[in-house]
């Protein structure tokens, strides 16, 4: 699993006891999910279906830094699933795990749509190759 | 379950696709349970600790109005187990649902404590008898 | 009068003196007017016409959980005027009331309109008689 | 009345029917009466205590430049009233006008307290003598 | 140079070391240096290209005042040269200086376009003359 | 240059022109390389000091997503220096590149403090050697 999007807990991430709020943790987890499907599936309308079941193993507060990890564990006909973990950037002590994350590609009518791919492909290669 | 918050869902909530940005959703429910917990287990220090798998059934646009219902379904010794629907305020339709999201009655140095509540306490009548 | 729509307040809605801003505040009163009125007039562009004078009775602080209150109290020919009260849910005592707030009905134009309404029909009325 | 702050709508800003959101327009007055009465008092706890009635004059949308205008208009012993005009930057149309807005001068305790003060002191003119 | 924008520092604009977020003062700077020159330039379409270098001179922390200054230095065939200074209101000391940003005049197609000024016309003269 | 932190350009991050808001773009990069400084200094009381010239070399729209590239040029005795390029995920197109941030190491009463980094550590084997 590759760690990319970096957080940085500021207040406005926290919630009344100070520590970072688990709406905003979900929100950025959600985002990181979309965004790394869209650079797999090479389409811009991928949106979430289903999570698998949360836990909140740490917490965060002010000022630390964490980092979202994301990797692609199945690769269906319409969907894409992915494990997502949080962690701590300085201690690696996980704050979130979510085993399955099933986002589905969609036609411009908003329709599942097949996106034909069966494999992660780093973007680093695909674009190597297309130039 | 009853329906309480309400949702108007502006272009700041949207997703690139102008559809309900899922995570900013995940961000409502996750307050609105905890302030529900924080009503029913009258202490402020309550953290979401799991929610069990999240179904996102339909989506909303700009424009839309959407409700959060919350119901208690279980009172454990430190925890308590809510139930969650989200639904469009005008056509009635489920937009996502979570069975179990457990919230965890913390202390001051942030342990699990016993709440003490055994079930639904209305706030209403909570009022009125402390009056 | 209804209270529906809750509000934990967090750190990024404090002013620098560490209250509740009344910005917020207000922001949250003319939402919750707007949806009040989108689902009343069942039209979803009403914009806020005039509000009466505004008492700040008492604050709130971070971590007080605040509920908005709505009643429709006169249905205009293009208008709708409400009542609002907003109220910590813990303690009842009252943050803010507005005698006053007139609501328009547009068109798609923006021109007003009128709405056919004469009095508050609950939605769960109007959905069960639709069905 | 002088028009110091500036806005530039954009889409963060807009209600769902793309106009200005109006909780957010409340937003920025009550910000701007805040800062002008910390200046003019010279005392950073200044909190609105009460808005006269409020009239939505025009709207703005996306892409417009508003300024916002605030004048003193009463010094009382703790209180001080200010009068408010919103307008497009562009066109000059106004779009909000409050006559009185009354903000109190709190102490360190959050009650009212006197702040000594009878007319408009511009900070420029303060600053020069100080030095 | 004139000072128009006022901002009040509030906890949602810090960063975890509790003093004004870097990021937070950029924004603003750019926000409004895109406003100063719409004003300017009678065009709506006005983009950043080009800062000079940044000094960051002194910090601000909560419940500060600060003003945002920007004067036009130089009038180019499709761009606009600005200079811009934040300071703290009461206490005037600079907190940032950026002696050059250069916006640039775009038509529809978002390409360079002649803006056809060549010094600051104040939009009240502008105005007035309109009439 | 290691790019780790991608962004979704949603609704809320749009200048009225509907491209990439320039301040949102800043603050994103004052983020990166404030949590790139902690990281690497082990510190986490770091702050911007400085910023060589901005060019903004393209911009982005709704639906793009970007990655911000950051990496240690120099290390002073209480600074660090930084270059930052920030692209398009999907094209490689440079949006912003700015060859010099540099950051200053403070202690707890906000002076500049040696902070005994004299190269690049990977925050993974510094990891690794202290288990």
């Amino acid at each position: 699993m590759n760690f990319h999007t970096r957080k940085w807990v500021k207040p406005e991430d926290l919630n009344p006891n100070a520590s970072l709020f688990g709406g905003r943790l979900l929100e950025w987890i959600d985002e990181e999910a979309a965004l790394y499907s869209i650079i797999q599936l090479e389409n811009p309308r991928c949106v979430t279906k289903y999570m698998s079941e949360i836990n909140f193993i740490s917490s965060a507060k002010q000022g630390d830094i964490i980092e979202i990890g994301i990797v692609a564990t199945h690769f269906g006909h319409t969907s894409l699933t992915l494990a997502c973990e949080v962690r701590n950037k300085m201690t690696r002590q996980t704050i979130i795990k979510i085993d399955k994350i099933v986002m589905v590609s969609l036609d411009e009518e908003g329709n599942p749509t097949p996106h034909g791919k069966t494999k992660i492909e780093y973007t680093k290669d695909r674009f190597e190759q297309k130039k």
